[in-house]
């Protein structure tokens, strides 16, 4: 495994140039941005020197650092520069444009690195004591604002970073379950699991970078969730450590023990403690597994093939049906191939357009996967590409699978790139019922394009479908336009407003799987109602009293959507008539 | 439908003799009875009869009166004997007694029927502003304790019927959504349903007599669990109405929106709110579907069957295995049938014995189901009989399967019959892994059965396995012998308590589906932690804090085992070493 350290720098803009623009890889990437987006080639807003990086002093509190120095070792602490940094923000558009700048307003004071939820207790209860805000790290990948460092008290703040709590302790072959420590970071948890043979199948694109805690605390969603769920439907049992107490749940498939606790802490996003273990439902590793490539003439054609697959029962493990828009960009994100793979390739677009008649600016790329032993994948590779083909789907074979593959980790760096040259890029995701898909696509599709027009840009507006539900899916936007110099929040959160304005109007909810943290604040109430709120500020009153778990995060306040940084003039400015 | 009012009387022993153990219908169940719960066939304890019934007299709470009547019609309250007495109890042996005794020390003081959720949001703030006990009623099936009308305060407890919200409001037939108010009761329900060719495929024991609203409080199961999941997989959306205002959660498949509040109401059993609106998943009927009977030499062969079934991915619909104990009673349940078919029987049984060398004395019996499209339908069943036949399992054909279909809502019925007669009959259940199912199977077992010899009984202890799931399965026990008389409801708890003392003890919980009511108050710290009861008490207080939701449910107080009704000396006069 990479040092997480070098990780983290990376994903900040600091050496992430070995994720690779170059013409030799990708040549096609380049002149996409350029024609699309007019990214030019210089690097003109590189971010600041790592040096030039400015931290507010860290405040001090004795009394915590004392209670703390008898039980945990030296080596548990940390007031560096580079420490405080990394724990700092998570990866919101927010976070990479103040960071970037060297614009760091807050920083937590310290961070502590617990080995054993004895050092968490230890930690939780010296918090509680000495008035100490405690923020959960987990991979610090979150781009909702959930590590926001900013205690609105001025408290000393304390990054409790899970990393080396990274350890498989039990896996129970019969049950198929695996307990394990929380601060594991994805390759390693499945490099362990490997070891008995099982997978969690949970790949979320943060996959590298993220662990198994923030997944819980966040109720992540990784690739193949159409076989193996959402993270939610996955834990079995857990500990979580409170202010007031640690909350321990049996191990067992399902209760009628009153309110499922377990599901107090999933999605707690720090609020109420820290989850230090949890025993997740694993699976044996298939032993067949191929991913492939579908063109669709449209998006609506790519919808109801998967809504059919679903319905009669066999669904591939993957299905990412991309839009026309995101057709186009992951085709030209794609890796340099061998002059033979090229010359297929046009032959292929020839075909498609020639004799299928499909429309090429139209068209919608799915990537699917299938898997299972031999009859289970035979069955279900056979029976969704009846179903696609009646839909005009139109296989590719496995290399744009593949390509799939090798390249998911690598596409959130099209960002840094991006904003390396004065373009903006960010997502906005949501889940919505089936009836609704199709209407909730195209209202958000056309808010948000009015939204980036209204900023007097160009707009650049994708969307995929990468989670299906037997009610619904999710609908993943991704957006980007050339910033306005001077007034790139502004910009970037009035169009972020317009998708979730258009969420709540349209029948979806703020997020399906990047939490609410300090961003979406704003449309809780909207989303889970005013008295759902009281719930879970009377859950948070009950626990930690002092409020010293993640504090500003999930419980929209009074001032939330003043706070939030976008002002009425600044919308006022933007705002055009239809 | 039957009128609800009949239904409930009988299932209090009046009238309940139409539900049959004539010899004419029934002739193998009281000779079996009488063998081994030594039952004899005169009525000796019968219920007093209605007329005999006392009920404490009615609290007058005036101005929470005055005020619903501006808002209620005179036919929606009721403070009639029988409506009083309806809603004094659930079903719980306890309950039993105390209602055939005539021994009645609480009661609602009045009964309230909303019809709409306007009618709800009145009664819950009157109850609120004029200190009245509320307690959310639905089929009045619980046997928990969760319907007990007792509070310690001595207010006015009013009992808050959801029959007459009863409507399938709407039916999605894309996203396969059913939104619906929560006083449905089952059957009704599923015409409703039908009318749109689709079902929810919740099919508890308690189908008839229970309502959704009731099944989503108590966090049920039914019995195609195994294809369509437990009532709380199945929930999309819902709506509930608290002293504080009302949950409204969004109607979509997934979300991460901080903590899931629809799961902060599901398994809340009144305590929070009243639950007035549900959004569930509901399934399109399939084309096929049949039931199966099939002999295992033994429990464990049966267990092995299912479990590799789940593996496979070749799960049937329903698996239920009864042990041997549960096996001969569901025999000896079977109604009449021709002299042919009985012929065939003894064929069968002959065969078993003497060809296959099964050991009648120690085989099980699994009722499965099998449905779907026609291909899903017959390879479920080929591909799980392959299973079952490497198990040493014998297919007897679709009758056995009928026979279940015919008589499953009857068999509650037995406890009446027994009790009737002085003997005792009762349930508990648990879940655990599939690694831990025999040895808690084995364990509560022998703890039972010894708990039943120290109170000088012949014990009869049966089990049945009915929910399973990726990593356990649930495990469902009987238990009857007869009453010690004077001192029938200390010996009834001192075998509950061997019951829940041995899932606790070794990795069960305190109830798969039955929840938590009073009855299991002693065992929550042990299930859910002291950390997790200060959570759930932190909900009630922030969205209850005058504590008029259906009070002494699910948390536990400093008297709760005390309360429980079992006294240490009662426990030390049973308690003999093994």
């Amino acid at each position: 495994m990479a040092d997480p350290d070098v990780r983290h720098m990376k994903w900040w803009g600091w050496g992430h140039e070995d994720v690779t623009f170059s013409d030799a890889d990708r040549p096609k990437i380049r002149p996409y941005l350029q024609r699309e987006l007019g990214v030019e080639d210089d690097c003109r807003t590189p971010p600041v020197s790592f040096e030039e990086v400015q931290l507010p002093e860290a405040k001090q509190n004795a009394p915590f650092v004392d209670a703390l120095k008898k039980v945990l070792a030296e080596d548990q602490f940390s007031e560096g520069k580079k420490d405080r940094l990394i724990h700092a923000a998570g990866k919101a558009f927010r976070d990479l444009l103040r960071l970037r700048r060297g614009q760091v307003d807050y920083a937590p004071d310290l961070v502590v690195y617990p080995a054993s939820e004895a050092d968490v207790v230890a930690i939780v209860k010296a918090a509680h004591e000495h008035d100490a805000v405690l923020i959960p790290f987990g991979g610090g990948t979150n781009i909702a604002g959930c590590l926001e460092p900013h205690d609105k008290a001025g408290r000393f703040v304390v990054s409790l970073d899970m990393c080396r709590m990274h350890r498989v302790l039990e896996v129970d072959k019969k049950s198929l379950t695996a307990r394990m420590e929380a601060g594991v970071y994805g390759p390693h948890m499945e490099e362990q699991l490997a070891e008995y043979s099982v997978t969690l199948g949970h790949f979320p694109d943060s996959f590298v970078h993220s662990t198994l805690g923030g997944w819980v605390a966040t109720r992540s969603a990784g690739m193949q969730s159409d076989k193996y769920g959402k993270i939610e439907d996955m834990v079995i049992g857990l500990r979580m450590v409170t202010p007031s107490g640690t909350i321990v749940s049996r191990t067992v498939p399902k209760s009628s023990n009153g309110i499922d606790i377990r599901h107090l802490c999933i999605g707690s996003e720090g609020i109420l403690g820290v989850i230090t273990e949890v025993t997740m439902q694993v699976h044996t590793v298939p032993a067949y597994k191929e991913f492939y490539g579908w063109i669709f003439p449209d998006f609506e054609q790519g919808v109801a093939a998967i809504h059919e697959c679903l319905r009669l029962g066999c669904m591939p493990v993957i299905t990412r049906l991309n839009d026309p828009k995101k057709t186009a960009l992951s085709f030209a994100f794609k890796k340099t191939q061998s002059a033979f793979k090229d010359f297929i390739g046009k032959c292929v677009k020839a075909y498609l357009g020639k004799i299928r008649r499909i429309d090429l600016e139209n068209c919608c790329m799915m990537i699917t996967a299938c898997e299972g032993d031999y009859d289970t994948f035979h069955s279900q590779r056979r029976e969704s590409a009846h179903i696609f083909r009646k839909r005009g789907g139109v296989c590719l074979g496995t290399s744009p699978g593949e390509a799939f593959q090798e390249t998911k980790y690598d596409f959130p760096h099209v960002r840094d790139y991006l904003m390396d040259r004065g373009v903006m890029g960010d997502v906005s995701e949501t889940a919505t019922s089936w009836t609704n898909i199709i209407p909730l696509y195209k209202a958000t599709l056309a808010a948000v394009k009015k939204a980036i027009a209204d900023t007097g840009k160009h707009p650049w507006v994708g969307c995929h479908i990468s989670h299906n539900y037997h009610t619904g899916a999710s609908l993943y936007f991704t957006f980007g336009c050339r910033q306005l110099e001077g007034r790139e929040l502004e910009q970037y959160l009035y169009i972020k407003k317009a998708a979730e304005d258009a969420f709540m109007a349209g029948g979806g909810t703020l997020s399906h799987h990047h939490a609410v943290g300090t961003e979406h604040l704003p449309w809780v109430e909207a989303d889970i109602s005013p008295t759902g709120v009281k719930a879970v500020r009377a859950l948070k009153d009950g626990l930690d009293p002092k409020g010293v778990m993640n504090p500003g995060k999930i419980i929209p306040g009074p001032n939330s959507v003043a706070e939030w940084g976008l002002t009425d003039e600044a919308i006022q400015s933007f705002n055009k008539a239809d």
